[in-house]
């Protein structure tokens, strides 16, 4: 394999895994290294991991020019100062410069970005959104987050809290949240909601969505019609969404990936039924609401995307050091 | 006065009203004309009203270099081929090539341009939006309309249908639209639902939004606790939808316009208290809420900032012909 002109390492740190890839920025993938994220040893340990796993990559990959590095990490991310605000399952970062960190350790351009957006660039790149320029992901798991992609940039809003569609209100008088409202979408439609919603049915006091959706597709009578209803009742949540995303951005592609995904089929009718009733930009308009393809991988090669992109993908009031 | 460096016209064609006015680079207004758009007389004979407007305009500017000429319209915009899609106040020039016969009978660079969009860039123009790159407007009337300012520019979406803000769901089950969907803001938040909201407390048949404001501010007992609870309603729904709007867009500013404006202090409370509660976003970022301050020449003003900002406004896949 002749050495490519130009590459990039992506990293999907998260709470359970951490992940690196080597991709060219012709998208060929050069190398990939995967393992847990070892939190109990420490924030310096976690950092020292992900920098051993980028210089792996990067030896691997002997010959060519590390562009730099991206890292897509759970929470909020505060671009200007490069660093993590609040994020559940990386407490231990909270606030430290780890931007600035591994730019130091490494001595390359290094892109913090919140996974959402990331996995939303990284299906632009290589998934289900290569031939738009415009488009708005949804990520259902325990909650709901969201990436928007304009004119082939992340979209991060004023300070970096654009795109929270997990906590849109989609029944003004609905379930509580954690945030202090109710009815947010993520309290209707996220994977937690499929287990609260189960045990409403009375189909048991924990019972996880994939449970759900065995009941909903092997098992019959009762117990199937309530497990059904529930993913009925999620994709309703999301079309109410969903229709309010494409009056508002009037995007071409609305794309959903994360856990209950494979339940497609089950909340997928509901959902469309909706967007179609309550909105008339979709109805008059090529709009299209498709399922990722990247998997949990999305986040990863959005990642390794953005050194290969360079700072256009940056809103134009930040800047990135470069050392 | 000496002649400007540079200039454009921005006219408003409105249903009802026509106007035009003559706007330096630097922001000098050096002329203004308005009358009444003659309908009945017929779509070329407003064209021609308006040609006369602008070289009238033109004239009266003498010696200057006329940049262009920006139309603000109400109704969807095809952007690409520059006419009006679908327009309520304008039927007569549905999907009639209106950029193009302008361009051609004045010799100028003519941009054509959704009435709310305009009004969202004449604020961050010259109005309440003018220390910021990012604003969202809604515009309040018998609908309610919205325009979005991301990094300085319009934001049209993939088709020009972008902030339909009028459409969004707040209530699911809420007032029937004709739009087919339920519960949509400007059926609970408009000039239009304050008439009816009135019908439905009793006020009388066909109460005007300003009669219910008068009845609000200026009787007393059960009829003004009536009035009071509409406005209330009303800056309820607004709230809900301004909530999900500053969570999907965090754009720092948002500002409202149109005829309710005056009942600010009626509707005003109830809204913010709304977003608060359903946006952790507004309740942990510097986000404003506020009036918009340029009242209905907000269009007329963005209409005319349109050439001078040159073809850098439109998408990048968009190009407007000059000749």
């Amino acid at each position: 394999m002749p050495s490519p002109r130009k590459y990039s390492v992506g990293v999907d740190l998260g709470g359970t895994n951490l992940r690196a890839v080597a991709v060219s920025d012709d998208a060929r993938v050069l190398g990939k290294i995967s393992g847990d994220t070892n939190l109990s040893a420490g924030r310096d340990a976690v950092i020292k991991d992900m920098v051993n796993a980028i210089r792996k990559l990067d030896d691997a990959c002997g010959g060519g020019d590390l562009a730099g590095v991206g890292v897509a990490v759970p929470g909020f991310i505060d671009m200007k100062r490069g660093f993590i605000v609040g994020s559940n399952n990386l407490p231990q970062f909270d606030r430290f410069p780890i931007r600035d960190e591994m730019n130091r350790l490494l001595g390359k351009p290094v892109i913090l970005e919140n996974d959402a957006n990331a996995a939303a660039m990284g299906e632009r790149w290589l998934g289900a959104g290569r031939e738009v320029d415009d488009l708005v992901l949804l990520t259902l798991g325990t909650g709901i987050g969201g990436g928007v992609i304009l004119n082939g940039k992340i979209f991060h809003g004023s300070i970096g809290m654009a795109g929270e569609f997990g906590h849109m209100t989609v029944y003004p008088g609905g379930n509580p949240c954690g945030c202090g409202n109710e009815g947010c979408l993520e309290k209707h439609a996220s994977a937690t909601a499929i287990t609260a919603m189960a045990r409403l049915m009375q189909l048991g006091e924990s019972v996880p969505a994939r449970e759900v959706f065995r009941i909903a597709t092997e098992e019959t009578g009762d117990r199937q019609w309530r497990a059904i209803r529930i993913f009925e009742k999620m994709g309703e949540a999301l079309g109410i969404a969903i229709a309010n995303l494409v009056n508002v951005f009037n995007a071409p592609l609305y794309l959903l990936s994360g856990g209950p995904l494979p339940a497609w089929d089950l909340f997928a009718p509901a959902m469309l039924d909706e967007v179609k009733r309550r909105s008339f930009t979709f109805r008059n308009s090529k709009t299209r609401i498709e399922r990722a393809v990247l998997g949990n991988e999305a986040g990863l090669f959005g990642a390794a995307y953005l050194p290969l992109a360079g700072h256009t993908l940056l809103p134009h009031h930040l800047e990135i050091e470069e050392n």
